[in-house]
């Protein structure tokens, strides 16, 4: 039995009710709403109720109540961390019987028992506060009591004064808060918008038919900043296998001069502590890190948690792998493929403790030495309890990491990573080429549940997957695809040089590209005249310098009538910036057609004129109303991405719109 | 750190995670399903387990798996009361192995190490075992590490035999439970289905001025339970307090013949456990209820939580009323209102454990006189805990007590009411008469989460409520109202004889009945012509003989090309059972237009002629096709209820058709 009589009978946002965190970056409004209620018709006071989480006191933000019961509020949260956050309500008494009064006396009715009622309400509320506002709230209640005209009293009551002291001794002791706190993982701005780059460093600048070192690698830094890119992605750089090494193209034996797949780690120079000795040393390593520092780049690295056969571990903890019956270790396989180079862990070993913390002591070892973004390959392959603590146990010690997890795989697996912990997900995008799939998806990743714990990051393309849009669709191809991961992802990424300089070449019937970086060094001609890094480097600008593309939770798809042309928005959190992507899906043909825009959702009224200022062709267009008519060579340029200016109030605007 | 790797991520129906219970009839089948899967690729075993609540053992189902890691399993619960479930699940190492094998040896590949992998899961499986499948398990393990040919020996471990003992024997030990069991509250049949009736006794057989006795009352019954009620409902049956009575029409001062309204409960004869003398004694209660029930009928009760000044309560208890500083007891306001006939209990008074004891006891005291149906007045001005409290502590002892709550008020404390306990809850529908509305609405209430706990008890009218389509639209509007209850919503109800009698006078601008039964004896003309008795009559006919109007989860709405038209259907459980209910919701005008028949979803083949029976009119219509033309005059009938035929391949079928 308990009488407390409010109801807190939900917060929203929330993962499985406060199982897991909701993730935000630091900086950025955090809005949270409740449905509270109460029996009867008092008046309610509701609070949202936020700190980090440790932190002694909490801080509290009044909600305001909107329609239906519901009550929201928000906070800034300006540190990098776990918050939690919860709401608290009571009824306020005061408040229920200042409004009574009011509408008594309105009414005409004499309140002489009223006044007395508040009057007590005042001193009991006096009993709770410090000296100051006891001494102060004592005179008002006597003055109430006393024998001063109704009217006078009454107007005493309704003092505005009085109602903030007497909110700031509020009677709490029957408040009622939400089940429990819920958590809130606030990361670094990274974590929510950013542009990667995935290279080979082998293959960056190769000499006399052998592999570049991380040294030689350094050379395309400034290209690849200079294209707009924040994070520079590499595969494993640790010593590679030769037991079962894979030859070009996948071939099951590997001739002499191979260079293997960085993803068979392990070799004579060492594991996943280690670098491979053709990319050079440690010192190497931080060489690189600190040349791409300069250039505005942050190094990611590759977390494959797998062995070959020559790994240090294989001998060292036998006890981590599998033994077969014969005494051998248990290789890779999906029957009835064999992966005889790839040895798995075993995370039902009788050590799986010991396995666990090696494992975690992989990436501290890497965040020490100054990494702090890992792309992490297949996790659905281990269990989702371990990447939770294995996250969980980084951040603590380093909160500004981020992980990106490589999971193309079932949705409701690749969410639970995500709820696990990871920072940011790879996603279905590639598998997504027409309109209707694109709607779709992106609606529920952006405007469900799913947005409040899983960030996408779109690549366009990786070294295990050349989508057959791309092999077959041409430069308009990879430009319109380059265009839909940058803006409808706030973090997006390419392989690049295969992307900038539209390699299509797979092998018949599969994803995999021909003569694969996997397996061979590669030597690209970076000045190709394909190539489309000017392209990248505008989009890339375009992005930085709308705010209304640094997050996803604003995008909107809007109505064409062609089935071709895909049109959304996204709107900054302020609502200035407002960003128009048109785009012609069909990479062969010119496509025509009407846009619907909703002008009065973007505040512009039905006879104003408008300003839409294509970005990638700089041409300005004036529109007025809710329809406008694009045609699109891809040809030319297969998208459109508008800036929209809608201020054309006053000669000074015309200025603006220059 | 836990190594378990196998995810119970989320378990459907459930209410806010299992705070409060889903609620089910008894005999009905029960699906859950929910989201179960484990890193990498290996073989799940997953299980539904139930048991009443406190059982000393779960049973067990085992769920199938659907598509994106989707399981599903059912089960009937076959007693009143509060279940549990959970889902469990498991990595089934053997079924892992099996289908390993079978994909090897399909390919071509030897399996001699994967043979004896497989004798040693079965020796542990052994080791687990009772004596008699120990030996048949041990000698299977012998078998497949046996010299025998390895083909045979591969026959051997893919025995479906050995599969069976295998999963009998599984290995639990890294078993996954869901987060915790969740409660299913299992109601009698009643509370899902049921058309209820509304009657002041007083007004039922008047005679000389002075209203009915009960005893008098009892002519009435055969009537009622002719025209195919299951419930019937009397307001308040208590003594009525003399002070500040309100006269007929609710004038402020009671003439000296003015009976009262029986919502001011309590005088000189009694309160909430005493009988109002003009009704009768105890004795002609317990008749009322014995010749009801010979008819079929099951009484409800109406319990109003408030008291006249005369209620025994206010000298006995004077601590469960609020003090005004004059030292008179707050009467009930609603500013600048008052209505100095009730006084409300104050929940937040010190005594509040003996009101809460006190007010339960009144339900136990009717309980244990043989009612078992109880209509809450206004809910949603107690607390909602004591509502939770006292609905689980009656239904403790009373397990098939039903509570239909009073709440026409703000959604989400609808919503919570039933979430606290509530069998069945009043809705909104009197004030939804567009197609849009009832579409909006039925969708919100039969295919949204609110179906697993809110159960819509449809009422026409109630003592409070005329609306202004009664008003106006004269006996069509009665008659398609009455079709739209009693088919949209497995329970309903009309408040009679006002409705069956088409009374359509208000006090104008409001939704009050002229001369209400609420404050007066009215003396009810039933013969009147207008009466739609007979259609009543045959509505809840077709209701009981049609196990698709018994449920309200298969509501689906369909298309129409007229705004005027409304066209639904319903589905039995089984599926043989297809109701289509089409609605002119003009009662002014006859409206024509095309529906859209889902055949498809009907299991009806394009070609296949189908016959729609109207279960009102008795005229029977073979359609074929999706497209089907109606015309509704509502001055005939406003509504077809078709059954739908759906066999007719063979002469045989012809006779069913008949």
């Amino acid at each position: 039995m308990d009488d407390r009589r409010v109801v807190v009978a939900s917060v929203r946002p929330h993962v499985h009710n406060g199982r897991f965190a909701v993730k935000r970056t630091v900086g950025t409004r955090f809005t949270v709403d409740a449905d509270v209620f109460t029996d009867g018709h008092d008046s309610l006071t509701v609070v949202l109720r936020h700190r980090l989480a440790g932190a002694p006191r909490w801080e509290e933000v009044d909600m305001a109540s909107r329609y239906n019961d519901l009550w929201a509020a928000a906070f800034i949260p300006e540190q990098v961390g776990t918050y939690e956050y919860t709401v608290e309500a009571w009824i306020d008494h005061f408040a229920s019987w200042r409004e009574g009064l009011a509408k008594k006396t309105e009414a005409g009715q004499a309140v002489p028992s009223e006044l007395l009622e508040g009057a007590a309400l005042i001193e009991a509320a006096a009993a709770r506060a410090d000296a100051s506002d006891r001494e102060w709230l004592t005179v008002r209640a006597e003055r109430l009591r006393a024998a001063a005209p109704e009217e006078e009293r009454v107007r005493e009551a309704m003092e505005p004064s009085l109602l903030a002291v007497m909110r700031r001794h509020a009677d709490r002791s029957r408040a009622v808060s939400y089940d429990h706190p819920l958590p809130l993982r606030v990361e670094r701005e990274r974590a929510g918008f950013g542009a990667w780059y995935e290279m080979f460093p082998r293959s960056a600048a190769p000499r006399d038919g052998r592999g570049s070192t991380l040294r030689e690698a350094e050379v395309r830094l400034p290209e690849i900043a200079a294209m707009g890119f924040d994070v520079l992605y590499l595969p494993p750089i640790h010593p590679i296998g030769a037991t079962h090494r894979k030859g070009r193209n996948n071939s099951v034996t590997a001739g002499p001069d191979d260079v293997g797949s960085p993803w068979a780690i392990g070799g004579a120079a060492g594991g996943h502590k280690s670098i491979e000795p053709a990319l050079g040393t440690f010192e190497d390593f931080d060489h690189f890190v600190a040349a791409a520092k300069r250039e505005g780049l942050e190094i990611a690295l590759d977390i494959a948690f797998q062995c070959s056969p020559d790994h240090p571990y294989v001998r060292e903890h036998p006890e981590w792998f599998r033994k077969r019956p014969d005494g051998t270790i248990q290789y890779a396989e999906n029957p009835p493929k064999k992966y005889q180079d790839i040895y798995p862990f075993d995370f039902e070993c009788a050590d799986w403790r010991g396995l666990w913390e090696e494992l975690k002591s992989v990436v501290v070892f890497w965040a020490e030495r100054g990494v702090r973004i890992f792309r992490i390959d297949n996790p659905h392959t281990k269990p989702f309890r371990f990447w939770e603590w294995l996250i969980e146990g980084v951040q603590r010690q380093f909160p500004d990491a981020i992980f990106l997890s490589e999971a193309f795989t079932r949705p409701k697996v690749m969410q639970y990573l995500a709820k696990s912990g990871f920072t940011q997900s790879y996603t279905y995008f590639t598998w997504r080429n027409t309109k209707s799939d694109l709607e779709a998806y992106f609606t529920e990743l952006t405007a469900t549940d799913i947005r409040e714990y899983l960030r996408p990051n779109l690549f366009t393309n990786t070294p295990d997957i050349l989508h057959e849009f791309l092999q077959f669709g041409g430069r308009p191809a990879f430009q319109l695809r380059l265009v839909l991961a940058a803006t409808l992802g706030a973090n997006y990424g390419i392989y690049g040089p295969a992307f900038e300089l539209c390699e299509g070449r797979a092998i018949p019937g599969t994803e995999e590209y021909v003569d694969s970086e996997k397996y061979q060094v590669r030597v690209w001609d970076r000045e190709s005249h394909v190539s489309i890094r000017d392209f990248v480097t505008r989009v890339n600008e375009i992005r930085r310098a709308h705010p209304a593309l640094h997050q996803d939770h604003s995008l909107r798809f809007h109505r064409t009538d062609n089935e071709q042309i895909l049109f959304y928005s996204k709107t900054s959190p302020d609502g200035a910036d407002l960003v128009l992507v048109v785009v012609n899906l069909d990479p062969h043909h010119t496509q025509e057609g009407w846009l619907h825009v909703p002008i009065e959702e973007f505040g512009i009224a039905a006879g104003q004129t408008y300003q839409a200022h294509d970005l990638i062709s700089d041409a300005r267009y004036f529109w007025e109303g809710d329809r406008s008519f694009v045609r699109i060579d891809p040809q030319i340029c297969p998208a459109h991405v508008f800036v929209i200016r809608r201020r054309l109030h006053t000669e000074r605007d015309f200025d603006y719109f220059q």
